[in-house]
């Protein structure tokens, strides 16, 4: 029987479970519930060991990741989330020290990203799964379907650092010891755009997380806004390219197919870039503009005045690579 | 290092958690968070195949199940969800067979139970996790904390199925068709009080979900109550009884340390038995009033005039046994 991809899964589910009403499902970062003139936002995250964390993170920086991905799915909508639930198994022989290390990077995450962890569900399980799951209220969400022709495409920060990282960690790439370090720490210590996502959620027509993958995220919101998407350049740094070649890996693999990188890819009304761009200095992130929307569909590189296809391909995780 | 028990995982993880602020954590069925006036409910309940599903039961059925977990924690609360998301870990030699059925099991939760599934996450694992997120809206919940004296105990149905349920699927226990019948039904389709729940809300002093066993449910009323329980009998059938003395089981241990019961434990004023019994029969069930509150601590059964200590022991689950 044919091993079936998660893209394959989700559709066999959420087809299933269509059927019977008519809805939404499985549609955007988020899920929303109208409550009297607000949305009810709620979103879960599930994290499991063996294929969402390389051997090298310690188990504080597994839990703290666990909220990132929820929180990042939250912040690309624009939404503050009110409450955060963690439901936990455990394998059987973790140690009074090992939940306090998780514990300990639960309270970081509260910390670090000002979120509430009110409660939570723990079983025990042959290997160490953490759904994170939040709820917020907003008046409204950005959506994946909302790209306009003429509208910018941008990023909050660089791509490819996760993917290299990654390599480091678990294929022994070599690199500089600065790229190194910046790489494995993208890994390892993910940071959600949560701040920009708030300031940008006012302008943008279009968004998305990008943890499966940037080529993925940008077929997905040109899929959704029924567009064309056209890069004119990569949102990564020189570093990157260096490192590839170092390494004898594709760079555009590693920036477009890599994921887990946890910026925001949206678009925006040309008219705001002065603005936008200033919201993220404001808020500590570089914006990378990457190209524009246009009628028709697809998503396109613009290289020597010729268009290439990007591929709409996904992230392959841990277990897969 | 000793092996920890899930409530001192839960301890140490919620300590933890508590620290950097005030707050209630893991404290009832279900999380609170004040909305205007009114409450939004917060519930994830996880299911582990290998520690909470017995090898006899179906994928659709753990699907369904893991709906029930969480919905009976609303049940007792008196609160009907708004939204429920799935987070899926599925191991990767499933098919799309397996798939197709564990889809069915949530469509046929949603039916059964009239719940929206609204989306999810889908990811690879060891083994199949799913934890199910419902959110609700509401203007209070029935606490684990309101008994007073000279209320009366109930619960919303017999206990004891469950647990015989158990060893009869897993340790060949023999019993007669009809119960065998039964108790497995009750441990491969069980079902929340979803209605009773709703009706009991107005009622109801204090109000507790059932799952992780009678003895540890009462416990958890009279410590968050700060009073005495006293039982005056148990709420079971002879055929219990009987299947207990027939395996040479201990009569006492399936019916209150068995656990997996989905039944609402409850606490009523007196003047509304007569109501909350004919709300019980409106809703499918059948009310047993099992004794009464009084000043004081501890849990007792009164056996021939005795008062003798009930423990406060839960339920193991299926990998413990």
């Amino acid at each position: 029987m044919k091993r079936l991809s998660e893209l394959q899964i989700i559709d066999l589910i959420s087809k299933a479970l269509a059927i019977s009403k008519k809805r939404t499902i499985w549609n955007d970062d988020v899920a929303t519930i109208p409550l009297a003139n607000k949305l009810l936002v709620f979103k879960c995250d599930m994290l499991v060991q063996s294929t969402d964390a390389p051997r090298q993170m310690r188990l504080w920086q597994i839990a703290r990741k666990s909220v990132v991905s929820s929180l990042s799915d939250f912040a690309c909508k624009g939404v503050k989330p009110l409450a955060t639930l963690v439901s936990l198994a455990i394998p059987k022989d973790f140690t009074g020290k090992d939940i306090a290390e998780l514990a300990d990077g639960f309270k970081i995450a509260e910390k670090e990203f000002d979120v509430n962890i009110i409660g939570g569900d723990t079983n025990e399980g042959k290997e160490l799964v953490i759904d994170c799951c939040m709820v917020g209220l907003s008046d409204h969400i950005v959506k994946r379907s909302g790209a306009k022709n003429g509208d910018l495409i941008v990023t909050s920060g660089p791509f490819g650092y996760s993917a290299s990282g990654l390599k480091i960690l678990t294929k022994r790439a070599r690199a500089r010891a600065g790229f190194k370090d910046k790489a494995v720490k993208t890994v390892l210590m993910p940071k959600p755009r949560l701040r920009f996502g708030l300031l940008l959620a006012k302008y943008a027509t279009s968004s998305m997380d990008s943890s499966d993958g940037l080529a993925i995220t940008l077929h997905e919101l040109s899929i959704r806004s029924k567009k064309r998407f056209v890069l004119d350049e990569l949102p990564t740094k020189d570093e990157v390219k260096e490192f590839a070649k170092r390494n004898r890996y594709d760079f555009n693999e590693l920036v477009l197919h890599g994921g887990e990188e946890y910026e925001i890819v949206a678009t925006i009304p040309k008219r705001h870039l002065k603005k936008v761009r200033s919201l993220a200095r404001e808020a500590g992130c570089r914006l990378f503009v990457i190209g524009m929307v246009e009628r028709g569909k697809g998503v396109f590189m613009l290289e020597k005045g010729k268009r290439i296809k990007i591929e709409k391909r996904g992230w392959e995780h841990l277990a897969r690579t």
